[in-house]
């Protein structure tokens, strides 16, 4: 068993009508059909379409953070 | 008709005694008062008034990216 | 009386199971224990924990500014 | 007469389906319906549209500086 | 009346042959013809003119805030 | 069918004896043969290789956004 | 006596009626009651209120390095 | 045969308990049970654990470019 | 017990004749006099003295999070 | 003969009335009347002078890589 | 005569016991013993020295453009 | 004598095989064969060539100051 890690990012953009809270799980669950170990998330940009004077979706962009499984 | 369009942004800060997500669509219920044709915005900076040890005023700064009428 | 006043920044990262802005709260909760006169803070970055493939923990950097109590 | 002068900046996204230079351009001939005495431009973000695996638009963000004129 | 208040950003250049300070000073005066409620101005860039060795012109681009008037 | 969708992005830099704007399409051709439902691009940086002084290679490095297909 | 020393920074926000210039001493003035050792400063931010359309008040955000006592 | 080429870049992050070199390293080694044709890094970023005081891992973020194999 | 941690970040250049690891880890040890709970540390900025023609002071300044004690 | 190799960097700025493109190439064309082994360049910045409401030269600040000729 | 122009920038610190604007004009008569034609400077970045709790020295970081004279 | 000093930065990349601090005196040393007085190092960059899945090279950009002789 090694003693350090090696981790990889991906970026993904999650988006939600409801709030960017929202916006971020919804990323997540998303990612995590095809990743595993997914340990982290960054936050890199926020943003989002207006529909009739008001956010039709939160657009929020992340980082996800995984462990590579056999390092 | 034009093939391309041309946008312009302005830069307007929101604010909500209550969430960040609320000082958003309070700068887009203000700025839909003047603005026409407003498509989407970019969270700028987040931040905030302290009263008490508690936030007292979410404040967060947009650019508002809309259509010029004409083009 | 002094005509101008002094201002402090520190940095402290606070989280939450639930949300953002509570993670924003909880770490002016904590701050508000040891420091006096704090008047506004910025989002310096927002990042978490996932677990099980959701947030896990929110985790909000901010930097708060208080006035030099003597200023 | 003053000796000095003052200027503002807008800022504006110009498209073209054929190049970003044109983009620019396009841009500024959309600014100059509405402002005047327009004396130079920054390019802040080149990005674009994908239609069929190619560019469909090039959209370049400008900031377009104009001196006041009765400064 | 609102429990909450929407500002705006604009952005400015100021010059002035004697200081960088004076030229944030022109910057407002001139604004100040134009738009009211004006509380809160941003340094954003410092540059200028070089005439026979020496500065000919500071300028000083500054974002401004003002409060939406009936926000 | 789900009300939000869900986009990663790529890095990828492209290369052109002749143009930036094609380095751009060089790029786009090529995540095409391996990525579907490519939607926009951000130019991230623009270089090149210099060759008996003029520019033997220009290259541009995008980020590609493409909608996850199932989201 | 070691080969090397250890430093720490601050940052703090000084404020002056009068010029930019003056906000950076006063911010060391009121350091210097606290912190010993100082031997640079950074300016990190130059902004300020509005009174009447004239700076009412510069306020320089500064990061100051001081030298840590034993080490 | 083509007269340019594509290249990818994926962004990871090796640790070490020894040295921000051998961090780098890591990576690289991980990177190249899947990756080939990697050509170049780009450090963007240094952190680490803190263990008794001391470094307990260095972690370096690196992005990694190479060479899209059929370009 | 809380189910949520606060952590405060503090700014600290650590410096070493001999390497810059060891100038990170100098920083901590000095750091860690004073700080308790120090969990990690990123790096902001490496730069030196020259003494003829060589490195004199490897000097890295750092961020140091620590969990504040009773969050 | 050495294993390594010296680069160095400057920054100069091409300008043309036709093209982005061209402006890139104007530089490094005069660049090369007194540098030599040029190998890279980066583009930093993209602006440029209006008249009458079109592009008059566009301006394109470069970094420019080349080799210490003894190195 | 040629249609366009070349410029080059260097950086170069001034420093001055007495303010910010002096600083800067101290590193343009110092350029100005060696290089002609400048024609504007930008500034990088301002900082300065500590002496006994006040500013000893401000130091201003320009970078300073001017054109290549056979351009 | 003067009350105050100019200084220059030059940009400058030196490699190693063997680490990142190798690299940076390597430019230190090729710096010092034509630039007299140098004070200071900044790192602004650091990457690297990849061979067989390990660093070939690492590579340092530094920003190295010089007191200008005679100032």
């Amino acid at each position: 068993m090694s003693d350090h890690h090696t981790y990889k990012k991906i970026e993904i953009i999650g988006s939600s009508r409801n709030s960017t809270d929202e916006a971020i799980n919804n990323a997540l669950a998303e990612a995590s059909k095809s990743v595993r170990n997914m340990e982290w998330f960054e936050v890199v940009d926020t943003r989002g379409h207006i529909e009739n004077g008001r956010v039709g979706h939160y657009q929020v962009t992340l980082k996800i953070g995984f462990k590579v499984s056999d390092s």
